[in-house]
């Protein structure tokens, strides 16, 4: 059976764990952080989470492991069967990815820890973040999901990205990202009506407040 | 026909041709800059290049352009067809990408365009240059390609990437980042070898001089 490592306050582990329940396949969750110590190290070898166990070994980087999922299990495809839509979707991934989820984390220790980041990297975060979303807003259908009729990997990394970015939207800038995306705010909304989105949410504030004080007194030391 | 949008000096342009030549496609190039003019945003929304043209429409982003080659056109595989094994090539050639390339390009403006970054920047990309580094030790086989006995997407992502990180390395930290991985020095030798790498070399070479004088000017705006 696979396994997938991580935890549940991790937004990448939030987007191998929807895809594996929207396919309905069996899973096993190994709750563990992400670290330089050499034994995480040979499962991971950034000794980042996500990772998927699997009987052939383990599996590491969100994008890989959910192009192994639809290379390999059954269930609801979360790639289109025509190669040039898969191109989408697999370009609307990278670019959220890229140019939305990347640029907002550089501000992840001032917005969510506790932290402080340098003006430098709030004024580059701001410009990558507005380019991001106007890339999104250029290339995504939202019709309704982002890559058309029918939900694919990109709409895993939307939702699992775009809260985050728009936190830090909020915070630091006083921007709302999705101001003029009201089509994204209701791929959002529709969204979390799923019941595995919601099944992911809840077990995600369950492990919230322990994992806020963690990261808090790791920023502080 | 296929046709590849970018130019010669651009190291993410010549890992799709480097894939193009090797598997004996027949493609025409067309020369153009990555820019955020309306025109060019309709081909590739971040403005970005590469991007590749085919009967159905545009294609961005560079590993989604090499996953598009696999899915749809004959020639040398570029990818394992073993699944897990697929996954391993995918994997490294995003730890490539993620934890070398885009560090060390944080750098580019000063090590290869005459211009100035942060301290700040500098150290960021010095760790993160050294862990991307240790990552690809740990993980790429070099047997004697970055994921085994056969060329795949990762040998391009390295090839195009490690020779950018290398100069980071040495001008801006005195470090040869390859100092503990001969065998990735013997596959750059190795890839030197082959006549289409030495073709794009030619090619990046004739246009290099004008390149480097634009940027500079741009730099020093």
């Amino acid at each position: 059976m696979l396994t997938l490592h991580g935890f549940a306050v991790s937004n990448y582990f939030n987007m191998v764990k929807l895809a594996l329940m929207e396919k309905g396949l069996e899973f096993k969750i190994n709750t563990v952080f992400g670290s330089q110590d050499e034994s995480f190290l040979k499962m991971s070898p950034r000794g980042k989470v996500p990772c998927l166990e699997t009987e052939h070994g383990f599996i590491n980087e969100t994008n890989v492991i959910l192009e192994y999922l639809e290379d390999t299990q059954g269930g609801k495809a979360l790639l289109p069967a025509d190669p040039y839509q898969r191109a989408v979707a697999r370009a609307l991934t990278k670019e959220i990815e890229l140019y939305i989820e990347l640029p907002a984390r550089t501000c992840y220790p001032e917005v969510f820890f506790g932290g402080k980041v340098s003006d430098e990297v709030k004024e580059k975060a701001r410009a990558d973040l507005l380019a991001g979303i106007a890339t999104l807003k250029r290339h995504a259908s939202f019709s309704p999901y982002v890559a058309g009729s029918e939900m694919t990997i990109a709409d895993l990394m939307f939702l699992y990205s775009i809260d985050l970015a728009m936190g830090v939207g909020k915070k630091l800038f006083g921007l709302d990202l999705l101001a003029e995306l009201p089509e994204a705010k209701a791929l959002l909304a529709k969204l979390a009506e799923n019941p595995n989105v919601q099944s992911i949410e809840a077990d995600k504030k369950a492990e919230m407040a322990a994992f806020i004080a963690a990261a808090q007194a790791k920023v502080k030391k």
